[in-house]
């Protein structure tokens, strides 16, 4: 049985969800079907949630949200005609809309949460209207029948761990299920949404609460890539990585799954396959929780701008116990959180992203760091970009930091830091920004020239 | 002006004594002379202050101390015969003794100190004596008179900063200046001894008061070699490196000069030069504030073993802000101090020196960091060494990491950890215990095979 979710761009269009039935129903083991709320169908086209979130906010303001909401509903009506859907559909969704714009507005939050679910919630509707049109039995689930319970966090929501029981008899039901991505219900029984990329949250939600055998993601790019196609002409694809790998991936600049998303899958051991709903035949990545290590020790590189580093010194620092971590309370008591903490003898620097220090603040940092922890040298320095070296080849690996180093210092960039030890699938280069570039470029070029991924 | 401090061995003995007079009057500008306690003339020899403590402890006990003071004083006298002194040095010294162990035992540790610090203070005024002798004007210093003010800790004694204003005046004193190391003197007038290596301590005071132009430091060996002669048969001499050099290297495994004693010469910018008593006319090695780098990036290589790493691990922890300083804090309340914190993204390895941990502390350490911090996993990872590869010349060397790591896969040894980036003149590898040797000597052949250092 698997689990399989579809993006916005996936569901944009009734061409669009033609394609998405034939996918569903070229598999008889795809059961549960992640629907998200219609995406763009070109690059300056409107997402429904987007013009959702408008109609809230204008009622919230008491302003007329007509226009918008006649744009949400053309939407809809676009697709159903498209698709050649009756107008009862349309009605139905229409009515649903105007209960939402209706409802209490007393808790703004709330509000929001509600208008902005219907996206999902009303087109998982739609496609289910549409899969039964095409003679298959499909069913439109309601989460809150099916017991998918969250947190009364406004945006923000949290599955509660009682749901996975409640949801494993979705299993029992016949046919095909449609179920909307990106909410849930809280015990009161309202709505409330997840945090961005909310249809993946969901998916990975029903993965593991049906233990699935797969989680099938489908989205509109190949595969997951080896290294940012923005900094490399044509990459090559990753077919299979772990969870860490991922993770370690998507800290820096690998957005195609947001990596929160897939903790109820991860948790449950369920591998999560990456597909293109426009290409389904090409392979895609897997994500799984161990793989064969065959393709050389780097399975990605991923890098990111907008780092400093907050450099910290004192003679005989070493010996001074609490040092570090009254360093890192004044850090917290400004509410930044950090990256790493390379360390001299008698230095520490704190790596951090740097939107979220002003000037203002920087100075007040330093301030506070030179005379609570009597610092002699206090220094802030802009502009870093991390690099991470991903692969757990590496884990055993003797050579792989030679090779990076040495692949670096022929491109001549200097390396600014090294972190490397405690995760066992990663090494961390900080460079300056303008050498990133250069930088992922010498260490594709040194671990992927010859390696098939 | 020049500071001359000598090593107990120094002076353990008439004819080395001898060997002192020769070297200070070779220089008229060798003006003050710090002494130390007569140490060790052969390998199985004991020490004039083990002596002394021994005596101390007997006292404490109420037991009879006289066989260990005759030891003491027949130390003494053996001198002076060798010397052809008087037997008035020898009186004055027996005097002093019992006057001391005569003294007020309601507080132990000041009385121990009072008895310690003799061996250093009468060993001054017979080497004045010998001096005179010899037809030089030469003068023991007594630090209270000289204002040699220290804080009133027993063993570990700091100097009051006023001291430094007082101590200038020696420099109008006529002749040679024979300064006992070792201690000074609380305001309250009773005597308060340093830390270990507290003649260096003294030295570095003096050097800062009297702002000389060279605090040189004579021992038993000709230089400050680039590693460690046990790993590496006749390891080049270090000619000149800098404080922070110096720093980062006595951190692991340097230990001619114990880098606390060098705080006050580095803060007045006075160059410190290490020289051998018994080969005076080696060139030694001089440690400066900044130094010509000719001679490749790396001056030295220190590694040390007993660490062991805690590594913590948990996922999405990088979002979770305090985490680490919550880390830190339940170390902290457990008095360990740490080395170095490496981290991945989800990760965090925190390095700290074995000794401190037993094994029922080990368990406590994890259960906590397991409740407290919900970490998905804690290990204790024991029989760590730590490299430090130093060179201020490394700063903006792009290929020093890439020839450090190709020697160290060249050699086959795996990198635990590296932890490079805040200090700018050095890079730190960890690597197991037992492949420490094989590391440092891989290291050494690559950056030290053909260098004149």
């Amino acid at each position: 049985m698997k689990v399989i979710k579809f993006g916005g761009s996936s569901l944009a269009s009734g061409k669009q969800i033609e394609k998405v039935f034939q996918i569903v129903v070229s598999d008889p083991e795809r059961k549960v079907v992640v629907v998200s709320a219609p995406g763009k169908r070109f690059s300056e086209d409107q997402k429904v949630t987007d013009l959702l979130i408008e109609c809230a906010e204008q009622c919230l303001l008491n302003k007329n949200p007509k226009e918008t909401l006649d744009s949400v509903l053309e939407r809809y009506a676009i697709i159903a005609e498209e698709l050649a859907l009756t107008n009862g559909i349309i009605e139905e969704i229409r009515h649903d809309l105007s209960e939402r714009l209706n409802g209490d507005r007393s808790k703004p939050d709330r509000f929001m949460d509600l208008v902005k679910a219907s996206g999902e919630d009303n087109h998982a509707k739609l496609v289910a209207a549409y899969f039964r049109k095409q003679g298959i039995e499909a069913h439109y689930i309601d989460p809150q029948d099916a017991g998918l319970l969250v947190s009364d966090e406004p945006g923000n929501a949290q599955v509660l761990e009682e749901s996975y029981g409640t949801l494993f008899s979705l299993r029992e039901r016949s046919g095909i299920l449609i179920f909307p991505g990106f909410f849930g219900y809280s015990k009161e029984g309202e709505v409330f949404t997840f945090s961005r990329s909310g249809s993946d949250i969901t998916g990975s939600i029903l993965a593991n609460g049906l233990k699935v055998d797969l989680y099938e993601n489908f989205t509109d790019v190949d595969a997951v890539y080896s290294v940012n196609p923005y900094i490399v002409e044509r990459p090559k694809a990753i077919k299979e990585l772990t969870y860490r790998e991922m993770r370690e991936l998507s800290y820096a600049g690998f957005t195609v799954l947001h990596d929160e998303a897939l903790v109820p899958a991860f948790q449950a051991g369920i591998p999560v396959q990456i597909k293109n709903t426009n290409n389904p035949t090409a392979p895609g990545t897997r994500i799984v929780y161990e793989r064969d290590n065959t393709n050389g020790p780097v399975i990605g590189i991923a890098s990111d701008q907008g780092f400093c580093s907050i450099y910290v010194s004192k003679y005989l620092m070493n010996r001074e116990i609490g040092f570090g971590r009254k360093l890192l309370s004044i850090l917290e008591e400004f509410g930044l959180s950090y990256e790493h903490t390379p360390s001299g003898i008698d230095d520490v620097s704190i790596i951090l992203r740097e939107n979220q220090i002003s000037s203002e603040l920087e100075n007040e940092i330093k301030e506070r760091i030179k005379t609570e922890l009597q610092a002699d040298e206090v220094k802030i320095e802009h502009g870093l970009a991390l690099i991470m070296v991903v692969g757990e080849g590496m884990r055993r690996n003797v050579g792989t930091m030679a090779r990076a180093s040495k692949a670096l210092a022929k491109a001549k960039v200097n390396i600014e830091m090294i972190n490397q030890g405690s995760s066992e699938v990663s090494m961390m280069f900080g460079v300056k920004e303008q050498e990133e570039k250069k930088a992922v470029q010498a260490l594709y070029e040194e671990f992927f020239a010859a390696v098939t991924v």
